[in-house]
């Protein structure tokens, strides 16, 4: 099958999604990620992979946070960094996103890392690159989020080690959540055994289980012997609206607690995309409890992304 | 002459207007582009001309394009770059303009680039600033925007080796452009013979003749057996205004299509600033043909860009 | 009595106000500063104090000019540096103040730079940041502005030689100007003798003369002999208000002019923290005067920025 992630050679040439990635390509960006969470905690926080190379952020979505900790991994490694929010700028003049692409590419562009509210945007994008220029896709509508994903697994790794034995819950708004979809990818192709989805009907996918995931409807049931809680976060739009009662309904249902914490196994970890919301999905005891391991997944999360930009831009390639 | 672009010695200190450079310094710029063009094909995009100046990109009119291409152009030269959005900020305090350049001087600033809607601006800063700093135009009003010109003539010169024997038609809007006028005089002063500009007469100039052009008003007629066609965007706010009845209209008699390109030299190039409009002033099987240069005259615009900052700065001077 | 500012070895460790910081500390932060301005005059405005040092500068309330003076400090410091606006991003999607800090903490970041309306918001992010990682107050509220004093120190220690025998007057709006406040615990710190304060009993805080300062309401005769005149800027959202009758009236009585100038001492340095209102608290030809020394401040408040990171970052320390 034609993947156009990856090069003829089989490296990862875009990353756009985790969906069609082999586990050996996810391995290999953990790998690399390990290397850089090493290094920093012996006090090395900024490395020479992408010095000279031009990265733009182009963010046709608004999102400071992501933004942020791409930037951040950019700069740790050297990069020259250029952050555009394109809807204030040239497709407000009428150009095409193509044309402004290839004017970027022009320019000296060696990276993109797109975030757009349309599905498939960076995919449109990445089949008009130059060879040798790469994207990365940091969130495209309800589609992917593939470094998200990414940061998860790692964090995961981290803390249990293998995936081969692992019970994963993912507890809220599967229907919506690009987190969701690309965890549970990832999660299947590193051999996660089983993984669960918890959520209300009108908040599913409806053809969730041929993903691969056991669905539950009560979060008692579903959270019952494991591993690892991962809590979504509930986006404000959905909170009061036609699919849900109110955050309140939600968090009475499905709202992780100390109580509901306490059925999955004693050393389960809590994780969260972030940012929290808390008192809806998730309460504040558990988000700040010891369980938790949300601002850990933040840490990692700036590796993962140095991982990704390293590996894209050919360093050590 | 008194000259306030140059310095006692001759020497460019401030890029304000084409008009009145000398030929001799036009060269030097493009000379010293060739040699980032260069260096950028063998891999080398990072220089260290700037290191440790402080350049202020200050916008008084956004324009993230040519912001963008500066900045690339600056960090690129490894300087501390610092893009400051002007109206958001001291002189919504009631400061004055000098009075924030004064202080940005005694921050240390080296250089400023100068984006303003009144033409003249960048002059008034150049006669103000300290000894040393250096002022370069990034488009005022109507009135000059010598990096597009230079980038122009660099990609003309690329093309066609010298400006001795080549006939140059400006198609479109030269009324409102300041490009257009920046490009007449850089023509003219590298030693262009026959300069063509073509367009209704409501799109004119009353004094156009007085610069040295040929005026067309038929574009068939322009075109016959030119070397170069240069297509100029046509602003949003002119179409369907007063001097133009539409868009539509304006592509009807002047939109440049693959049956009136043929009216040219068969190795003709064709060129336009960006961004286009695609079926107004150009048609896409133009813009995107075998004789189109268009993205190379913005590759070539970051090289141009980086031998205005370091010639200004006094590296190597 | 327990200073969050200091650590255990009463070395500085945040900069959120002066009040309470002992002169031993100041001073330190005076001569580093003098170091980085001789270099300047030197060549080298770049060092390396920061560099792999991650800086985030979070201005809740926007501030142009002051982000602007940080920036420039940290970049010279080879800091990589992130400027976010927050009420644009996180905390609009409904996350608490502390989870953004927590979450740029386990990015990485080194130290905060904190603009905040509310007065006390660096002291409650101070008390929650990991160890190591340093806070800095540039502006909040009413309270403090901590490193506009120091730069003020520097100003005058510079024209002055020293603290022990000045009389230094304050005139304008000292009831709502934090930098005023932090100016007067400055000087008295430092063993300046005379601290005025000049200003209409509207604009005074109650207990003024309870910080040690002698209240004058006769700008002439607060003027008398002083070694130090510094103009407060009056804040637009004050003229034409209940406190005040007009800026015209507040000009008539409070502004400094020449004549009045004439009544401190003939070297008398005049300062200001700008952006002036030419006409209002200072009138052109004192603003532009030769005993004006506001521009040397804006200078020398950039080495002060960058002596208070070097410290905080424990660079030499």
């Amino acid at each position: 099958m034609y993947n156009p992630q990856l090069n003829s050679h089989g490296e990862l040439a875009h990353l756009l999604t985790i969906e069609g990635l082999p586990a050996r390509v996810l391995r290999q960006i953990l790998d690399r990620a390990a290397e850089y969470v090493t290094a920093g905690e012996q006090g090395v926080k900024k490395h020479n992979d992408l010095a000279g190379k031009s990265v733009f952020n182009l963010f046709f979505e608004n999102s400071t946070r992501t933004r942020t900790t791409f930037e951040i991994a950019q700069k740790r490694l050297s990069a020259d960094v250029f952050s555009l929010n394109i809807s204030a700028s040239s497709t407000a003049k009428g150009e095409t996103l193509l044309d402004t692409i290839h004017n970027l590419e022009a320019m000296g562009a060696d990276m993109f890392v797109v975030r757009h509210s349309e599905s498939g945007a960076p995919f449109l994008i990445a089949r008009h690159v130059r060879p040798g220029v790469a994207v990365v896709n940091a969130g495209d509508g309800r589609h992917a989020h593939p470094t998200q994903a990414l940061l998860d697994m790692y964090t995961i790794r981290h803390y249990k080690g293998d995936f081969q034995n692992l019970t994963v819950a993912i507890v809220g708004d599967i229907l919506h959540s690009r987190v969701a979809r690309s965890q549970i990818h990832a999660l299947t192709t590193l051999g996660c055994p089983e993984v669960r989805v918890i959520a209300p009907k009108t908040l599913l996918p409806r053809d969730v289980e041929q993903m691969g995931v056991r669905v539950f409807h009560d979060l008692d049931e579903g959270l019952r012997g494991v591993d690892v809680v991962v809590a979504l976060r509930l986006q404000n739009e959905r909170m009061n609206g036609a699919l849900l009662p109110s955050a309140n309904e939600f968090n009475k249902y499905y709202g992780l607690n100390e109580a509901r914490l306490a059925l999955a196994k004693p050393d389960a970890i809590v994780m969260h995309p972030g940012p929290m919301n808390r008192g809806v999905e998730i309460d504040t005891p558990v988000a700040d409890g010891k369980q938790a391991v949300i601002l850990n997944q933040v840490t990692f999360g700036i590796a993962v992304r140095m991982a990704v930009t390293s590996i894209l831009s050919g360093a050590r390639a």
